[in-house]
């Protein structure tokens, strides 16, 4: 009892009253019958909903004696899917779920519905590798950047062994803490590699949107306004080379690949089909790109057919329910008529990190073989 | 034109209706003046507030004809703070600010207020340490278990240099991720390294309430309710040997500290004070720990005053607004009364990471001298 009294305390003291007024709540809850429950404290709301990408549309929540509303969904499929609460109208965070999406548009938890045997992006007792915050300083942008960097178990900076690198980018308003914290990068290849389904890599998950922080400097963002151009500069005269010079990398154009998803897909076309001299492995996972006048800037934009007939792997992956999907399409019938080998993976769903993990998963056993 | 188009159907695509309302929007906006004007998107709310720790009370929110609340705050002073919104009642997270406190139990934003020159925890042109996130598997919880750990600029894991180890503790319902996402320990140290004001460290940041994931497998909470004799445990019989045998540390009782902040300070002193036979340098930050029946205590949870008289640096931090401030003033009579040094500073302000960040800024000019 002197405990409680203290942990009350303490929660008075940190100064959120939120805190206090949480404390003892467990949100998510995952039931043995694989349903979840979730509860949100708001004593003076009048309509409270939970929004999940485990559902097909918003649960209507209701409220207990105390205040705290509930809801007990259907059982889930296991994954990793983000949510949050409708209340009044406003969208808002559990507070009770430390697992956050980081993004700089939306700020939504994660649940982790777990399985057995375990899923691939689950962390398990096998070698793990490390996932490091680096900062470099980019001398076209003058500013500090970060990268988040994974080695794989039993890297050794010292060593002599080297390593090929994954170059992997996130979507528009993700961070480069997206890959680590909702991709799963981590997990998915130390357990691939366990399993000697995956060859040990570097990825390396930089920030792709600077215009955050030029805008904070300069008080005016960068005329490129999907960052195509920018970025690709910074990944192939600056990020590249830095990682080359701090890593054990095998530093060839056959160890190196270029993947992303959304905008990070656009990204990833513009620099890999733009740049056959630096990377061989190719994967956009829903690149935004649009089929009109695709054929013409195909040409302008990218190297020419001749030199991308030789890239070791190129991969299209998205939902099928994906509103960029005509553009994957598009892409396809381009590369199709320029005799590019491609090779595709259409996912039920739609532009998910759902469907992320899975195209990561797939494309991890096939780079570097 | 086309541009904004293309990023519009992205933002759709994407599905979360909140990244296409909320494109465009700056907040926070830090002005010229030293004002800052934050902003929230909800035109269905009827009132709105800012809440933050570098107001005294809310401020009322104003809403424009788009339905984008906002308020520009009075000149702030250059630090570094949480706030949220709340919106009919209901704390909600600042949707377009990427900086979020990690906390099991609350979801702030951070306003990283700048200053000329730059404050010590403001990144900079200097060289950059790394910070790491490790998994190991804890024997006695059976459990993979999260570790952050900050080496500095010029650490190499197969040189001949030995570090000392700060093993550095958060406080109630923190993560592993707080003391680096809010306390900035790796942008501290980067700039006193490179001033030449504290010595080159390793700082291991260990999760220390494994109660969520003990409570998710087993169903029920461990009874050890504040944690302080699990995480004491896990600590010197884990985490110390792991980074031991994983890291290029001194591996001497000179060479390791423990500090930490509120329940983190209390299981600061149950190992510093408790194993002076590990830790030579024990730092507590508004430590949570009460008054009453302290003296008695004292003999049964720590060492033998003798031992404890051999400390090199026993350090006592607390705003002397904070609700724990009793306890500090307790345990420094108590150590008086047994003939113990020890160090204190205290600063105006609560119980608060802006306090945290001075405390650690302090410390780590005088550890390991």
């Amino acid at each position: 009892m002197k405990n409680i009294k203290h942990i009350l305390s303490l929660a008075v003291a940190i100064g959120f009253a939120a805190a206090a007024e949480a404390q003892g709540i467990v949100s998510p809850e995952i039931n043995a019958d694989g349903t979840v429950t979730f509860r949100y404290p708001a004593p003076r709301a009048t309509k409270v909903q939970l929004s999940g990408q485990f559902l097909s549309g918003n649960l209507d929540m209701t409220r207990d004696a105390e205040g705290v509303w509930s809801v007990t969904t259907p059982p889930v499929t296991p994954d990793i899917y983000p949510y949050n609460f409708v209340v009044d109208g406003i969208t808002a965070n559990d507070p009770n779920n430390p697992f956050l999406f980081p993004n700089e548009r939306f700020k939504g938890n994660l649940l982790d519905m777990p399985s057995t045997p375990p899923l691939i992006h689950s962390q398990q007792d096998v070698p793990h590798g490390r996932v490091s915050y680096r900062w470099y300083h980019s001398e076209q942008l003058d500013l500090e950047r970060p990268l988040v960097i994974y080695t794989p178990p039993g890297y050794d900076p010292q060593g002599e062994a080297k390593y090929p690198v994954l170059y992997l980018i996130h979507g528009m308003t993700d961070t480069h803490e997206t890959w680590f914290k909702v991709g799963r990068v981590n997990d998915i290849l130390d357990n691939l590699i366990a399993q000697g389904r995956a060859k040990p890599m570097i990825v390396v998950m930089p920030y792709a949107n600077a215009a955050p922080a030029l805008m904070a400097r300069n008080g005016t963002a960068p005329g490129d306004v999907l960052g195509t151009d920018l970025f690709t500069r910074e990944l192939i005269r600056e990020i590249v080379p830095w990682t080359e010079r701090n890593y054990r990398a095998e530093g060839s154009v056959a160890g190196r690949a270029v993947a992303g998803f959304s905008l990070g897909g656009r990204q990833t076309l513009a620099a890999g089909l733009g740049h056959p001299e630096v990377f061989s492995h190719v994967c956009a996972f829903a690149p935004a790109i649009w089929g009109e006048g695709m054929a013409e800037s195909f040409d302008r934009d990218y190297a020419p057919a001749a030199q991308l007939r030789n890239l070791k792997l190129l991969w299209i992956s998205c939902g099928v329910d994906d509103g960029l999907y005509a553009g994957s399409q598009a892409l396809e019938g381009v590369l199709k008529s320029k005799r590019i080998r491609y090779q595709t993976l259409y996912t039920p769903g739609g532009h998910t990190w759902m469907n992320c993990r899975i195209y990561l998963t797939e494309i991890s056993q096939r780079l570097f073989k």
